[in-house]
Formats: C-alpha cells, sequence, structure tokens
C-alpha cells in the first residue's frame, strides 16, 4: 500500500482526479459536495482515494454589490422585460463571486457517506411503535451520555457555559459564536438523568420546563437585550441524544431543524401535559427520518 | 413632473444611483436586496424615482462546477488546512458565478416596503384573544375572498384544478410548476364556506378533513408516484386568507412557511380534535406576525 498524499493541493485534485459526481446539493442555499478519485502507486500497489470538494457560494457584502454595480466588467444579460419589471442575468466576473471551499482529501468511506444526499421521510410513531420498537432500539444502542454528564459535573466545555441553576444549565450550541443576536443557538440541558426525551414527560415535570423556559429567557434579555418574542424554544423529536434538552434559536435561525415534523414548541408541550398528564405517553408523533437509519427500517418492518 | 424614464437600463441605472442602501438581506440563501435613487427632470420638475435591484445567486451547476476545477484562471486562497480538512477561497472567475438579477424601475413606496426586511415576533393568542382581538379583526377587515369562490366555482384558475371533489378542490400553487417533485406545492381548498381557520375546526369536521389527506395522498401516489412519506400536509396559522386550506408540499422543500410557529401537520389537528372536541377553540396558539401587521400592534396593545 502507497500511503495518500496529504500534501496534494486542491488544484492538482481538482485536475487529476477521475470520476467526478455530485454527492449532494442544496439549490435553496447554493451548496454542491462533490466527490472525485485520485489513483495512486503503480501495478499491484495502485490503490483509489477518494476526495471531497464541498463548495458554498458566500452571502453578498455590500460593498462588493457596489463593484458589480459600478463596474464595467460585468454584462446583464436580459432574460425578460416585462413593464417596470426586468430580470437579468450576470457573470460575476470581478465582485460578489467568492464561493467558500471545504477540501477533504484523502477521504474515507464515511466521509463520503457523511457527506451524501440523505432522503427523509415522514413515521408515524404511535404509543405502541414507542413502547415496542424505539424504547428497546434507545436502550439497545445505549447511546453514550458520559460526555452529557461531563459538561452538567462541569468537567468538559466549562466556557460555553452561560447559566448555571438547579434544575438545568444553559449552554452555548457549538454552531454559535455569541456574538450575531441573529444567529442565537443555545441548549437547556436539564439535570435530572431519567428524562430521556418528551415521550417522558409528564406533570410532575412541568415545574422544570417552567423554569427552564422562565430563567432563560430573563437570560436572553438580560445578557443580550433580546425579548422572548424573538426567540423560539423548542425540542427535536427525535432527539439526537437521549437525555433532554431544549433548543433556543433567534426567530430568524431558521437553520437548526425548526420544521414543523422536527420542532416542538416548549410552551406547548407545557400547554399539553396541562390538558392531558400523559399526552406524551399517548399522543401519535409524527417526524422525519433519514431513511438511512437504523429506526427507519425498523417502522417500515413493522409495517409490512 | 417628468415622467420616469422606463427605457433605463440595469447599467444605466447602477452606474446613476444614489442613496444606495440594503433593503433586506438573506445569508443563507444568498440574496440581497437593494435601493437606489434616480434624481429625474430640472429646477422645479426635479424629481426622485426609486429602482429595486433583487441579486440571488444561482445554484451550482455540475459543468460549470467542472469548468471550475479543471480552469487555470482560478485561484484557491488557503483560509486553513487541518490534517486532512483544508478550506479556501475561490474567486470564480469563468464559471458558477452567475448572479440571478431583478430589476424594478421605477418602484413605488408600496415596492420599497414589500421588498424591505420584515421583523417578525411571536404572539400568544388565548382563547379570549382569539375572540376579543382576532375575531373582530378579521370581521372588520372583511377580507375579499371572492377570488377563492371563482377558483371553487370552476370561473377562474380552471388550469390550476388537479382534482375536484365533494369535500374540497385540489390545485396546484402557483409557485410550482407541477414538474419536479422535490418542489411539491399544492393547495386542498374546502368546499364549505364557513369554516375561517382551524380556529373554527370541531369534530364534525373530522370527515373533511380525512377526505382532505386521503383522497389528496392518494392523488399524488396514483398521478406522481409520490408516497404520503414523502409529503407534509399542515395549515398555516394564522392563514393568509380565512377560507380554510390545507398546504401539500415535498418533505424536501422547506421554503413555503414550514417552522413550527407557523405550520400545523394536518394529522396532528386531526388527532387533537379527535382528543378534545373545542381543542382549537380553548387551545393557546403561539406564533409568529410581521412587527408591521396591524394585528401585532392590536395584541401589543392589549398588553399594556
Amino acid at each position: 500500500m502507497t500511503t495518500a498524499n496529504h500534501d496534494l493541493t486542491v488544484e492538482e485534485w481538482s485536475k487529476m482526479s477521475k470520476n467526478v459526481r455530485v454527492l449532494n446539493e442544496n439549490r435553496e442555499t447554493k451548496r454542491i459536495v462533490i466527490e472525485g478519485q485520485i489513483e495512486e502507486g503503480e501495478g499491484d500497489e495502485k490503490t483509489t482515494k477518494s476526495g471531497i470538494l464541498i463548495l458554498d457560494k458566500e452571502p453578498f457584502q455590500f460593498d462588493e454589490v457596489l463593484t458589480l454595480m459600478k463596474d464595467n466588467e460585468q454584462q446583464f444579460k436580459v432574460d425578460f422585460i416585462n413593464d417596470i419589471y426586468r430580470q437579468y442575468t450576470v457573470a460575476a466576473r470581478s465582485a460578489c463571486n467568492n464561493v467558500k471551499s471545504t477540501f477533504i482529501y484523502p477521504a474515507t468511506p464515511l466521509h463520503v457517506e457523511k457527506y451524501s444526499k440523505k432522503d427523509f421521510a415522514l413515521v408515524t410513531e404511535t404509543h405502541r411503535r414507542y413502547e415496542t420498537i424505539v424504547l428497546p432500539y434507545i436502550e439497545k444502542q445505549q447511546f453514550n451520555l458520559q460526555w452529557v454528564y461531563n459538561v452538567l459535573d462541569g468537567k468538559s466545555e466549562r466556557e460555553r457555559v452561560l447559566l448555571d441553576t438547579d434544575d438545568f444549565l444553559l449552554a452555548l450550541n457549538p454552531s454559535w459564536d455569541g456574538t450575531v443576536n441573529d444567529s442565537l443557538h443555545a441548549l437547556a440541558i436539564v439535570k435530572p438523568r431519567n428524562i430521556r426525551s418528551i415521550r417522558d414527560l409528564k406533570s410532575e415535570h412541568l415545574p422544570l420546563l417552567q423554569s427552564v423556559l422562565e430563567k432563560s429567557m430573563n437570560f436572553f434579555s438580560s445578557k443580550y437585550g433580546l425579548s422572548s418574542k424573538n426567540i423560539r424554544a423548542f425540542f427535536h423529536y427525535p432527539p439526537s441524544y437521549y437525555h433532554l434538552h431544549i433548543h433556543f434559536t433567534a426567530l430568524a435561525n431558521r437553520i437548526c431543524g425548526v420544521e414543523v415534523e422536527r420542532a416542538r414548541l416548549l410552551q406547548d408541550v407545557i400547554d399539553h401535559i396541562q390538558l392531558q398528564d400523559d399526552y406524551y405517553q399517548t399522543k401519535t408523533l409524527y417526524y422525519k427520518l433519514a431513511t438511512t437509519n437504523p429506526l427507519y427500517k425498523l417502522f417500515e418492518d413493522d409495517e409490512n
């Protein structure tokens, strides 16, 4: 086996790579993910290494837009003209043309899997299916929660903690640098260690949920001057780990899974438990799963 | 008054316009909206006309990505290198640099308002507030529903109708051209004319809601080969018009207001009415409104 050439530049890789294909693309956010392969070594030692190139168009910068408008290099090609409305296509040769590019080389099959397009599908989780399919799956997986306990015990990520109360710990989400208010994303991690998800919530937890909502909103108000009217507090179901946590994001931040088939407002959860103590033990929950998720396969088997 | 020069090209406008400012921007979708002003006429006849330039970066095209990779004109500027992960910025001078540009000139103050950044805020609609604030507001506005009745009566938009049943009419949403399955967006408009929104729904409407869900999903399956697992059926609350209608969008289509503070899954609505007949007459609803919406002002007044 030859060792991979870690020093291959992205320019060299781009020109040399074979079997170039699209792993994924997002037309809404203007991203594309490309895989290409490089042959290394000779004869019996010949191996093929994958590389992954992730391209993201950058947001517009005002000063660059001014350059685009004032520069003579740009040409506005007319698509259509209808009264006061006109549409053009501009090839931005000298401004507004930056592409952020992430290059992974050599990429393992796990990298290729991680960056490939995932299909999602809705599942119907009745309380029977929760008990017979989901709960055994969670228990069998024995998801490692040590990292959560380390955060709660102050053994790691202490610099991300915003607020520490008897009931919960409020922490910066890693995706948020703590500066731009429009992209606020914080997480409340509850102190009790026996609440896996909203499926476990009953009226005995109402004081905990009220405490999370009120103390966190008070914190955002006093620390950042943000009103609770501009922040959504919600759970993901299913969660990415089975220790109860609540997301707080700025209303303007739509990136972190706020779709109705994935998110549940904390206030709705409180209302529903007040309406019926066992609401979350009996309600059928509708949500989406990646079709590559092992849980999805279990649901499919149950239908047949 | 001089008349506006409708023939001004976007290039001329770009170079001549003054007081250029950002009306709105979306860093997630890579859009920016610019306003600029042109002075027309002389002396007493001098007037100022606004123009609006909307710039959207185009999604990546695979053939252009290949050009970007193979072309010698591009330079990959290193941002950081960390083991197998490297990040670069590329100024895309010869490919992947298309900007879709919409130009409105002359633009009225209403155009400027329409394309300006809107702030949203969450409101808490208790059933008391629905009865004392929202319902009187709806009735006072007397939103004109004649266009809906024209569609139901087959007097307009007949070419958009997909399915006509005793209970409802299924129509293409104008934003969808009916071809790409990932961007599916259809609307079910119910035949009864006395249901304003989910606030009016009770157990007597369950057969109607079940019919909408089942017949629409059967249609998408037989006509487009789409499974109900890949389509979300939901209401907006508040709706944009007060005649009950249900949205159907592909799971992959996240554009049409699917945030948890705006959308309610049809299946959840059915479940909730089965749980409690007057669920939607009594439940507090949390949702977002543009702060420029007159209804938002009424909520604010009620709080003070």
